[in-house]
């Protein structure tokens, strides 16, 4: 049942915090749609479903904007282009089993994110024993695995490599590489996220979408475009023989499978890291931290890191894991610029953007834009290298964030705040002269034992409106 | 006789199966058109001639477009971006003894070819004897010697290096390198294709036009857009002087030499490859080809072929040849997107795209796009990374086809059908999970013994309609 | 005092023979402007202050244009996307102490320039012992001090490396450093050239204007970007506190310092070079001409000049001092795109570009365009790969040049005239051929002793007319 996935890109409730919306069945537009379903002869009662469906999702979709329209206007947020939520996803996959949602096209909200503009950021979701059959990509991808216990399977000319995802583990694809997955916990989802990036500085992924290997034909694979004759001569086969093998398979691109296949797919241990084409899994928490503390911690893997697959890559992949009721420092990447997912936990993120044609004969106040956005599971957050930020965890739960930073090659965060940061570095006349102040009253302020991760207390804080409170 | 170029592009009559027209002069729009170039007053006889030369020729063009558009009602082609007809080149120079035709601006047609937007196609045709006057492009650019046999003057800054091209020859021309061309036999045409391609992944060239050398002021050099004071103080000369030597050449850009001048420059066979800058021609078919058989064979020159000036380059040249009746396997780039120039021959072309944007509330019977077209001498197809294609002959002629494969470094040739195949590579659970049937079934299909060139023969093939009959 | 800079982008008088303008102040549209300030009841005595400055402002920049637009009348230039004037850049920093202004998006103008959009060209402007107060970039900057005594500050993360900057001295600045600089001279002022660029070939810079660092409030720094509550959790201090550290700066971003604190900050000599982490800076003028003669010298440095700072850039920076009365040679570079800056003294530049679609049913007489225009200081020309060009001293005073050549790998610069040049390099059948000549006769004219320099003097120029004095 190939339920048309590009009208439903609003269904997309990653991880999922299920909105309970009361479908008002009043709503005459609903009505109006529902309507009309029926009253299309040439569709049949499958067709009817879908359609009727699909009224009911957009109906969704609009009460979700609408509200979402509300707690813009509440939180009075500007129009901020540097963030992403679930609408900004296109599903292109969506089955009983599993789905799978692409943010691409990031130059599309804003010029501003022209250095992502060749990356694009998918999210998988498979059900327990799920099976994502065979598909490659135009692109390069990195995969992290977010959340459960899945299998890869990574095809060769002449074999195909398997190995086996858990949490924390980070997978470079090739580019072009036919792949399956496998969801092989019983009972548990499996959340992967991808990044697809061009494979040369000078390329760039055309879409996003995977070709779909070579079996079935409803849904279809990538043969069906091929005229039979051209199939039948390239197999050597008769037009019947090619029906009954690439149309047997009748089940969608993702579909639950049975367990006795689960352990069929299982890798073979002994084979790596003797042979294999393929580099194997790199689990980002398997290095120390960079930063650790009481108020979060940060695991980092970037292309000078061997064995980790992205050799050669220019990305570096990260995991924030910040404590509820904590925050990160203030701080910029020099030369990399930042694609954040948020894989679990509430909060908040804010950023200085350099202001742009202020329109004239009006006295600005304030050279920098403040950019801000209240964080959920599933939204994406760009920060370009140079521009500062924070992002603090709620005071219910930790932040749990997975960042692709590209352009990672000779990349420091530098810090506003914290043990280590730049104003303490300032030379001392350099730095009186910078604040106008001795420079023991400014290094009073910016000295603090933490680094990077630091309690978001504050104790006098009532006289304090707007943004902040999370 | 300067003809401009620009305003006959239809006039790309390359390799060329001559299509007699009959021209009708009963034609009002034509009868118009030549009325106007009598009544220009400004215009001697020779414009006269040009103008009305030129009458002509958009009526052809006028008209071959209308063959064109019933041709493709006929085939019921879908509009087709990948695919490049005469039409789509630009002639940018045409005299008595050769022509210069370039298709760049990939981009025009479609944001799917953005990955070969700077890059463009030069073919040279020259006459037996024909000489093409010293100039520079603003690109690199690799010559393919198609047919015919040439010779290459490559100038340094204090000397010039001169080689024999013979067909299958492959040779770089670095950026800014000022060159001339020669075909040195007595008969027969000489045939170049010639990738222009940025000279480095940061820059893009401006123009694919050639800047024409430092004689001659009708066709003029570059020289010409100096003042005449500038020129006197660069050359130290008087106004007399300078135009005495400037202006002495009167010939076209590309006209006959003698016997005795095309001897005077033969190259040197001692030299090379002992001194010298520059890296002489290297012949594709000295290399043993990929893949022959009886269907075809293909030959290959990538970056990592040495000597074979490509190095650094991130580009391969490959040359098929595809038996009369015979086809290649349907396989993909994973990396490379290649630009195809149909040397000899007539063939067919598909190609699988996944499908864009199907419009909503239309359940589309079909998920991937079929992208094809009938293939003639002079054409050109773009198959992007990832792209699974297919490339017929026609049952009278074997199909001969240069290809530039741009972003050629770790590229895979992965195949969906022959001895090896992505689909037999999967493994035994994956493949029947994919297939839904026995592992046995699904081998017994897409195993064969040949590789890549199959016959394009089907037994079975009366029941099928459509677009493969070639 | 914070005048809105960008209002300002005419006053950019750089360098600077200032322009005596009487002002009108009879012009209706500078009255009614002026009038319009007094009339908004929202404005202070400040920002009506402002308000009238950038009246008179406008109104200057709007006689300029138009004094502008009769000079152009007056030498018949073609419209020239490859030539900048001061009103071209926008000053985005302007104090009583020092000025900053960008020339940026190159494209702006035409997509002739496209290989240089990624790139912005700064200019700094500051008087004796002006201070520069801490900022960074989202660029690769590369820094070349054309006039003055500077001292440049670079930020680590726990500490600050301080060189000395002379006349022609380079210095990069690695992204997101921050930095600061001083005018170390008690009397003259120091003016720095500055290259943006992007950090890797895969990025661009999103803006040239600088992220200013921590202190001040009006002018602010990106501190005051954050939300208050952030800022107190970040750095652990009430609001008070931070208040009366983040707000005690009440000066401009430049601002004039006292000679203690100079002296406070002049470089350790002993660190250098056995410590740091910052290439120091590299002088231009310490390594040989690559040519030099009584017309002329120029100074390069580029890639493969170890210790430059500019290893693995791509970039070559050359300075070029064109004796009064002398022209540099015509030639072209076959892989550089220049941008170039003219430091000192006037003259003249010639272009010779491919002509692009001639307009139909014309003949044509020119198949180039001449490119040209008069140099003044502070005028900046771009020169794309293979364009032939000659840049040309005026009578009364020496032509300095500073210019950036991007994509510098490989290049060459190839001379139609002078000792060594392309012609002379052509073998002897090919020279006779192009020329149409004895190729004693085309050596006779092409050879001379002199090399990339010349005098401009022309002996019989009396019949000339047009664009070439100078």
């Amino acid at each position: 049942m190939a339920i048309k996935t590009k009208l439903s890109i609003f269904i997309f409730l990653f991880f999922l915090i299920n909105i309970a919306i009361c479908r008002e069945e009043t709503d005459p537009e609903l009505k109006t749609c529902k309507h009309q379903c029926h009253q299309q002869r040439q569709y049949d009662e499958h067709d009817k479903r879908i359609c009727m469906k699909e009224c009911d999702e957009y109906h969704e979709m609009k009460q979700e904007r609408e509200k979402h329209k509300e707690d813009k206007d509440d939180e009075k947020e500007v129009e901020n282009p540097y963030v992403f939520e679930y609408k900004d996803f296109d599903t292109i996959l969506d089955t009983e089993d599993g789905r799978i949602s692409v943010l691409n096209m990031f130059d599309q909200k804003s010029k501003l994110l022209r250095n992502v503009e060749n990356y694009g950021l998918a999210v998988l979701e498979a059900k327990a024993n799920a099976f994502v059959s065979p598909h490659h990509f135009d692109s390069e991808v990195i995969f992290f695995n977010m959340k459960g216990r899945g299998i890869i399977g990574l095809v060769e000319q002449d074999n195909t490599e398997r190995f086996n995802l858990e949490a924390g583990d980070i997978i470079r694809v090739p580019a072009g590489t036919p792949i399956y997955l496998v969801n092989r916990d019983e009972n548990e989802k499996l959340f992967i996220a991808a990044l697809h990036m061009p494979s040369s500085p000078g390329s760039a992924p055309l879409n996003f979408e995977a070709f779909f290997g070579p079996a079935g034909r409803n849904p279809e694979s990538v043969l069906t475009a091929f005229s039979s004759k051209v199939l039948q001569a390239a197999f050597k086969t008769s037009k019947g023989k090619l029906e009954s093998v690439l149309e047997e398979q009748k089940k969608e691109r993702i579909f639950k499978i049975r367990k006795e296949d689960v352990h069929g797919m299982a890798p073979k241990k002994s084979i790596w890291p003797f042979g294999g084409q393929f580099n194997g899994p790199f689990n980002i928490f398997s290095n120390k931290p960079s930063f650790s503390n009481q108020f979060g911690s940060l695991f980092e893997i970037g292309p000078s890191e061997s064995k980790s697959g992205l050799e050669g890559l220019n990305v570096m992949l990260s995991f924030a894991n910040i404590t509820k009721g904590s925050m990160s420092t203030i701080y910029y990447n020099t030369n990399a610029n930042k694609i954040a997912f948020v894989v679990d936990g509430e909060g908040y993120f804010e950023m200085a953007c350099p202001h742009y044609m202020s329109s004239k004969h009006r006295k600005s106040s304030s050279a920098y834009h403040k950019m801000n956005a209240r964080l959920r599971p599933g939204m994406v957050f760009v920060v370009p290298a140079g521009h500062p930020f924070v992002t603090i965890a709620s005071k219910n739960n930790n932040l749990k964030i997975v960042c692709f930073e590209v352009n990672a090659q000779r990349n420091k965060k530098l810090a506003f705040a914290g043990k280590k940061n730049i104003v303490l570095a300032l030379d001392k006349t350099a730095k009186e002269l910078a604040f106008g102040l001795a420079a023991e009253k400014v290094d009073e302020m910016f000295k603090r034992d933490e680094e990077f991760f630091f309690s978001y207390n504050v104790d006098e804080s009532k006289e304090d409106r707007g943004h902040a409170d999370v």
